[in-house]
């Protein structure tokens, strides 16, 4: 098909360089970078036999559901570079089905139908693994290729980012360096990388100056930058609008609700929603909710107040959800470009209400990490106010793993989280071992 | 089709009681149960249309991978009472891949081809999903159906069987009862089935006490008893075997290996591959590895010493493989007749090699619990041994998330495991914030 895509200037500018380039921002103009895809050569494929190629893929053969939609993505990357570890594929569980964890949260909150993409059930617990696997399966095609020369992929990043690179990292044999404030991490926040055997670097700084090394190290072609700007990632993020789309019978829902911090998953979300529908795989696109942190909320402050250019940066606020803890987004422009096209809106949550919708979740089978619950509560807001209606299909994307937040669950049911009233915290019933006693108290 | 399956004596009584029925052992002989299915009816369906059925299963649309098997399962449950949170589907990750994160692993050990079932990425974080979907389901439909009249599902642990079992009882709107020593559990243990609203009793006893108290519950027919003695768990977990040949194409591994306690997962595999080649589905079975801890190894010393009857119990000691610290397993009577059929054997690990063995993996882009570096140690014993060729293909389970591990991943990395050497620890450096002293640092 001599399928190929290229970075391009996300605002318009002149110019395309390779995927395989490492190259952070349009050199013109210092802007963001998008991958563009050779449209005209992926229409000679018709949308039924685009379905039906990716249905034919997604089997119990397929090593990846990111890599089976790979002529979407980075099609150059031949077979053997690809770095994998079964990323994609994930539950999308709905409340439609008669007992499943979704079903009494949807009818609690009054939704149609209420399905949660599960994104935190993989390899590293989190939605990031959809973007590292075309990041680093990128860069080893670049590095065995011989089209790029570094000492190590890099970022300045304590939480799921550095998690997911770490391991790809190891994966592909690709030597990962991580950079993080000095004692202002705990070892706990850094577990995944040291052991998928990162160099984890704590610098006598903040983390802003953590960036600036990084990038200065990466602007010097030490290392490759897989910082959130990086557009590759998007790329394989936006299989996850593909994969909901597909596990609908390949339709797009009403409503899609992202937890969103940087903005770039909002991005990604609408780059496979339009993907899909320009190359004719449905029909139409959802529209969006940006879900963020009241503590948090830049993205939510330019909205309510008319904004659509620039979005004013402020300072970000503690919160439970903290890998949404940005108060100066990095996509800002892709996001706005994203609410425009998809008749999006932006919600926000407080500290009590994402913790409650956790808790809602979690006594209804499901096990929401705090992000997940900023998600459904911001849901839960529009549909209260009837900008969701009764009968509408809304797909929340659930974007890691409670199983990284004990922490929080826990201060949850102990009641220790603070500005947090946990109206449903459950704790341990004392009891003697007699069974006649105990017989009192099963329900 | 007319499928039917129905508990039996796992001995050989005489006698069939219906799955809905509250039973846990032969009235007859006290002995084990197990599930007996119409395997004549079964047979009418040729083996290339059963692969045929579950590929075609194998897709977007389909809600979850053991009921994808449902003829072979549970085969009266109707769809309307199935609880399902999109269990089973996992990756199974091969190092026959030029870069993914058993590569490197599988290259170190010497192995032909290795590869990894990763059961740990489902909902709850372990293998105990796939069982827990029948057993909840079964008593579901028996509930609604006027079968089954019990107050609560009950369960005395403290691990993946009690967040297994809370999460499906949610997710069913069914009441679910968790018994544990009062003292002698953290509350960190407990927060899966806490968040998911179960209700949690403390009992003044040890562990033991509070079996007697469930047992004497369940016999007064107040609660439905879902301990790992249960065969319903054992025709879900089942579906593991069943996964991993479908995802080879349909072909038997050379060698399975699984971390095994109680032993009834190891059962498991025996009854799915032995109905799939029965059934005509796969020609073969594999050679079974049981995968035991040195601190918890009565299958081990038992096999060791020639038993091949009863396995004298032994008092487990404590281990970083914390769910199979089991001295007098439930299950050695299955797992005896699985290694008789499979040309089995079983093998150990100790601390320090288990910790190794989840290092190791984890350098290789893994991330490994406890339990699964068990296995990958004894694995690699059968390899050094030559028990297992140079070109056998080897499938190794692993059963649960290490997202549930982060404490033993912590210890081993800040070298504070008791027994343990932690040859591979890994550990942040700390530099100045200066791009030229951080260049030296970075391989």
């Amino acid at each position: 098909m001599g399928l190929s895509a290229t970075f391009r200037c996300f605002r318009g500018c002149d110019g395309s360089y390779p995927l395989t380039q490492a190259i952070y921002r349009c050199p013109k103009c210092d802007g963001l970078l998008t991958v563009a895809h050779d449209m005209a050569a992926l229409a000679e494929t018709s949308g039924e036999e685009w379905r039906r190629l990716f249905d034919r893929r997604w089997s119990a053969t397929s090593p990846s559901g990111v890599w089976s939609k790979r002529e979407w993505i980075a099609p150059e990357v031949p077979e053997e570079a690809i770095v994998t570890t079964g990323e994609g594929m994930t539950p999308l569980v709905s409340s439609a089905r008669a007992a499943g964890p979704v079903r009494r949260l949807a009818s609690e909150l009054g939704f149609g139908e209420l399905l949660i993409k599960q994104c935190g059930t993989t390899h590293t617990g989190s939605f990031k693994d959809l973007g590292m696997t075309v990041l680093v399966s990128v860069v080893n095609h670049a590095v065995r290729s011989g089209a790029l020369d570094v000492r190590a992929i890099a970022c300045a990043s304590t939480g799921d980012t550095s998690a997911a690179l770490a391991a790809y990292g190891a994966a592909a044999g690709l030597p990962v360096v991580v950079l993080l404030p000095r004692g202002m991490v705990s070892v706990g926040q850094l577990v995944q990388p040291l052991s998928h055997g990162a160099r984890v670097l704590a610098l006598e700084t903040d983390f802003d100056g953590c960036m600036r090394v990084v990038r200065e190290l990466a602007a010097r072609g030490l290392v490759y930058l897989a910082n959130s700007m990086n557009p590759l990632r998007i790329e394989g993020q936006k299989t996850v609008a593909i994969e909901i789309a597909q596990q609908l019978g390949w339709q797009a829902p009403d409503w899609i609700v992202i937890p969103s911090g940087n903005l770039g998953n909002a991005a990604a979300l609408w780059a496979g929603f339009s993907m899909a529908r320009d190359l004719g795989v449905i029909d139409r696109l959802p529209r969006l909710c940006i879900a963020q942190a009241e503590n948090a909320n830049p993205m939510y402050l330019a909205f309510q107040a008319g904004v659509r250019g620039e979005v004013p940066a402020v300072v970000a606020r503690p919160t439970q959800a903290s890998a949404i803890r940005i108060g100066n987004p990095v996509s800002a422009p892709r996001a706005m470009a994203a609410l425009e096209a998809m008749g999006g809106v932006v919600e926000q949550a407080s500290e009590t209400e994402l913790a409650d919708a956790c808790a809602r979740a979690d006594r209804s089978g499901l096990y929401a990490d705090p992000h997940t619950g900023v998600a459904i509560a911001c849901a839960k807001k529009l549909r209260a106010r009837g900008t969701i209606g009764a009968a509408e299909r809304v797909v929340v994307v659930s974007t890691a793993s409670a199983l990284k937040f004990t922490e929080f669950k826990l201060g949850y049911h102990e009641r220790t989280l603070p500005d947090i009233d946990a109206a449903l915290a459950n704790a341990p019933i004392p009891l003697p071992a007699d069974v006649d006693e105990v017989a009192k108290h099963l329900v």
